[in-house]
């Protein structure tokens, strides 16, 4: 068995669930805007109405999630001290959040808007990891 | 804590569920959040561990629906020019947001950690109602 | 339509989780149901077809939710001596909730169907409070 | 508790989702009621804390269940006529509705309780299918 | 297709819920296959765009709840001597989870496809029954 | 911004949505299944009897995504062809879900038992990560 495949950074951690059990990890939140992103390319990429109007459900469900997995880590993983030291986190945040909704990802069709919102989620990852190595 | 602050102004207004409908109400939070403090006190009265622990399966369902629904007012409901207005929001909404999550409402079984939370969502009611006024 | 219908009455109350917490509010199910109707608004004002099902996705959500909140009123909060002073409230609950349904909000984008589930709603609202101030 | 009244008439039909599809039966809500009698059975059979904690859990959640099935039935499935020769279907659908709730299932973990749920589902789905016949 | 085969035995028995409960029940998983069939045939009787759009919303949460029975029973029911007895058990769920997605029916609207999704789920009721019996 | 902190293996991929988007990660399954092992140690570590009630509700919540997100990867993502050539992925996946529910860690507040079902997905994870770079 090759654990190494689940290294992620060097330290390993995640924590998510609100005991909270300590689990946190931003791959939840771009796992979905990938998904969101295919989706908008298989979108573009088709004419039948029946898959189109599907892929848009499901859009629409993904990007929730990414919404939800980025709410968690804002409320649940971030203290105090990480919005002292990162003072534009809370805009990330509100920002990467609403590119996944109605005005971003939801709204919209096109896979570019998805990049601009894999962009931010890469934002905030960085940040993460750097406040997990701390 | 001032009740008087959840009282809903003349011109009935809403917004939330991010086509946008525009349809946005702080009492939805406040309604779920009045339901923890409900459920902590019954918790408190009663020494029939089966109640005891129905309460806490039903106190963490409201306690995330408070969550969800104050995350949706900060992402969906406010934006870029209400936040330079009222600075304060993003912590406003970070600490209630923690208030009804493990650090409060949902790990606590104390009403007034509940009391606590109802009266932060009173003052993002405020807010809210200020800028639907302006 | 008489807006006054939804003004909360002076003490305000609530129960809804089923422990039961006691707290109950057909604001729930009015605030769903305006955004309903905004939802209506909006798609017949919109020839992107794209918004459009977007519409259709989240107008079949919220009329779930007003068809929920106001079974919960329905079974949880009204007990049978509301039943028996009120003869009418049986009828009513079953016919607001068809018209939250495949008949009536969920079946049509007109929003003039989801006037007549808010004027539906208003007459709940008006016998849930009559029977908090008793 | 007469079982045959849960025996599925010749002609099998069905339909619940409110496209409406026409598929309804009111074995979803049986199944659901089973299930939370045998969590009371085990429940009451069991000295583990951990083990008896979990069946509260799931009780909480097949209860819903129940209600939720229930309530499809009586609005989107039966209509005026039937209202008309039923008369009692408003209250048969109250009672069993609460009894699957906190007044009912939700709120005790006694078989017996189960059992009584179980006899109002199958009085519905007696005339359920006579409904079907006719 | 043989419809008899949903005919529940005598002996009536479920487990689904993962306590586990021990009722278990094909009949769920085949009721909502009957409703994305239903669905199916509504969508090509139809040319009312929003009619096909919310059918498609509708066939979509079916045919996951479809997945979602299987599974169940997949993991939950069936025992490592079932899938000795019967080793084309695993590669039957994996046939029929797959016949309800997306290459299945949540892709398509043709009815015959929920046929052959209902056929699949009929072949493991069958063996279902046969290991109750045993 | 460091967009190696992403990369997982060389060809990143994914899907799980049964559009599909063909973007699969085992890491969802992985990440729940780390959030019960850590719920399972906090618990042990406690004697507080509100909060290990609290652990054993969100135990099952993600102990349930982790079987959800294994039966999504079974039937969704591994086809004809990966069956053929890995003969034991039937079984693999039989037991990771049931090592995810009642029998496992579901039914058990014991880490040992969450590094168990944390062993077999990572089974599943190689051979996952095998099939892309095929």
């Amino acid at each position: 068995m090759n654990l190494r495949r689940f290294r992620t950074p060097r330290t390993v951690v995640s924590a998510h669930c609100d005991l909270p059990c300590g689990v946190y990890d931003p791959a939840q939140a771009r796992i979905e805007a990938e998904s969101v992103k295919a989706v908008c390319e298989k979108y573009q990429a088709s004419d039948d109405p029946e898959f189109r109007t599907r892929a848009l459900i499901i859009k629409e469900q993904r990007a929730e999630l990414v919404k939800h997995h980025l709410w968690v880590l804002w409320t649940d993983y971030f203290k105090a001290p990480h919005f002292e030291k990162y003072p534009q986190l809370h805009t990330l945040f509100n920002e990467a959040t609403k590119l996944a909704g109605a005005g971003g990802a939801k709204g919209s069709a096109d896979p570019e808007v998805a990049d601009r919102l894999l962009a931010k989620i890469a934002e905030i990852s960085d940040i993460f990891w750097e406040t997990k190595k701390a």
